[in-house]
């Protein structure tokens, strides 16, 4: 086994626009999302899952796909994606000028049903023709790998049938690979020897980490999965993004917590926290709940607060000390 | 840097019946304490910290700590253990027939003040007495480290000052060094160094990590622990143990969230986690408030959910594929 190896930079792709709403009751507002995807933009987020190209009777808050495109105010850098799951969604997405498409397949044909209406067999072939128009319109296209550790109906996925399909991706020309722990079910173990083994494997191709913090592991399986090389990481927004079969239950990793924890461990990011903490308690205020993000919650790592009075004693005796002269005092 | 070596086997720690309960609002009745502590045990859990013996005055939901410790029936195998701030509690712990006790000290001396009204020097005058007691009764003395990574009032403690006062422990005989993580300011990158650099210069005396999830890096910072060598992690049933500086935040790290993971890395623990679910379902009951707990609100990975029935196409088509079979099928 060889040492970790942590990236030095981090690029934070947010999905929050696209996989956060996607499941919400609530339709967000055209106005927000585009005020969200510029600021976020404006924060440093450098790549932005900005809206899905679906069946809109499917995914009610992505509707206005065409509409957010449109409207938002693009930052030179930044990369405006979008996901979808067939041919008509990628065209569309081109259409309305998207920096990115990326396909979705599940790793199980139920789920991929559920999700896009297609066998796994449907997705891979509609894949072909997705490719070719995708980059015949000189943008990137990724392949998803969803359900890469679990499925909600049929439980524990091999990890051989992840580096079937990631092979598939391959070999079909994708410019990236999405590893997806989209129910939250994958540990720490298995996301970094799964990011190594995609790695060793298809070194040439590029690679995203989806996660989840359905059962807490967040950031443990980002931790993980940077140590095993991964530099590209998704995340959202106030943690925007639960999962239908677990009501109450926290989605995507929130972006703010995994910038703080980048930020604590020195990793370059260049993402301003505090202006994407801004951003997420104008989400927690439309959504009128309480985000699925601990530094929204607790604050950073740090911050001060004021010292109670009863522990103000007398003047000779100074009670908030240097630390680090603790050695020379006691 | 040398590889991670992951320890085949975890000792989780529970605290919910003191670092759980000592900021609670409510206090919790003393028969359901001790039934969950007798719950724990026989759930597999072997260390357990049952209470502290503090000022009731100050920490009113341990008031009745020898109470408890001579209700539950003791576990063979089990160790009782429980918290102390000065000599007076450290005799009572004695007499109550705990068989270890923890004395804490913080490493800035305004939070020492809030938290054991004491300056770090007294404390550290106070551990010679304590240590002589409670070694000469034959139990296990552990010295706690209280924000090892940082301070509410005084912000980032250096790592040094860590080791400053882990040399003091170890001068004054300490069986375990617990590494508090007390407000969840820690990075896994600064967690797994200060475990590794106490166990390279300690290599004699037990270490605990004791960790926190305020910030959501609970299980990032017990997976990046046990990577650097720990093998003994405290946590709390149902992520029992909010800070009072962050209202709303998470606590200790949940037990079953920890136990969960531990699971899913094929890592030995001892416990069984079905139990400790039923556990925590009876502690939320009794708080009538959600636990801080993601297993709790999400279920485990790889819990099967009923295949919706449109997805259950015709005969001819099998829905629920063995996944194994997928390179074959597509």
């Amino acid at each position: 086994m060889t040492a970790p190896r942590m990236p030095g930079k981090i690029t934070v792709r947010d999905v929050a626009m696209r996989d956060g709403v996607q499941n919400l009751k609530r339709i967000l507002p055209t106005d927000l999302k585009v005020e969200l995807i510029e600021g976020m933009a404006d924060a440093g987020i450098q790549r932005i899952e900005a809206t899905s190209f679906m069946n809109p009777k499917a995914v009610p808050n992505t509707a206005d796909a065409d509409e957010v495109m449109r409207r938002i105010r693009r930052k030179p850098g930044v990369r405006y994606e979008a996901l979808v799951a067939n041919l008509r969604g990628a065209k569309r997405a081109i259409e309305a000028g998207c920096d990115g498409v990326q396909q979705v397949i599940s790793l199980t044909d139920v789920h991929n049903r559920a999700n896009v209406n297609r066998s796994v067999k449907q997705s891979l072939e509609e894949m072909k023709q997705i490719a070719g128009v995708v980059r015949g319109a000189g943008i990137l296209f990724c392949g998803a790998i969803s359900l890469a550790t679990g499925c909600p109906y049929t439980g524990r996925v091999p990890e051989e049938s992840v580096y079937d399909l990631a092979g598939k991706y391959v070999d079909l020309g994708v410019d990236e690979i999405f590893l997806c722990d989209s129910m939250g079910m994958g540990d720490p173990a298995r996301m970094g020897r799964m990011v190594g083994d995609i790695r060793r494997r298809w070194p040439e191709t590029s690679l995203v980490v989806h996660i989840h913090n359905t059962r807490g592991m967040g950031l443990a399986n980002a931790f993980a999965s940077m140590q095993a090389g991964a530099a590209t990481l998704d995340a959202s927004l106030g943690g925007l993004g639960g999962c239908p079969f677990a009501p109450g239950a926290s989605g995507n990793v929130s972006t703010e917590d995994l910038v703080h924890m980048l930020w604590l461990m020195e990793i370059e990011t260049g993402v301003d926290l505090d202006a994407l903490r801004v951003l997420a308690g104008k989400l927690a205020e439309a959504l009128d709940t309480p985000l699925f993000s601990a530094v929204h919650q607790a604050g950073k790592s740090f911050e001060k607060s004021p010292v109670p009075a009863r522990l103000l004693v007398g003047e000779d005796e100074r009670t908030i000390q240097d630390v680090d002269g603790l050695a020379e005092r006691v």
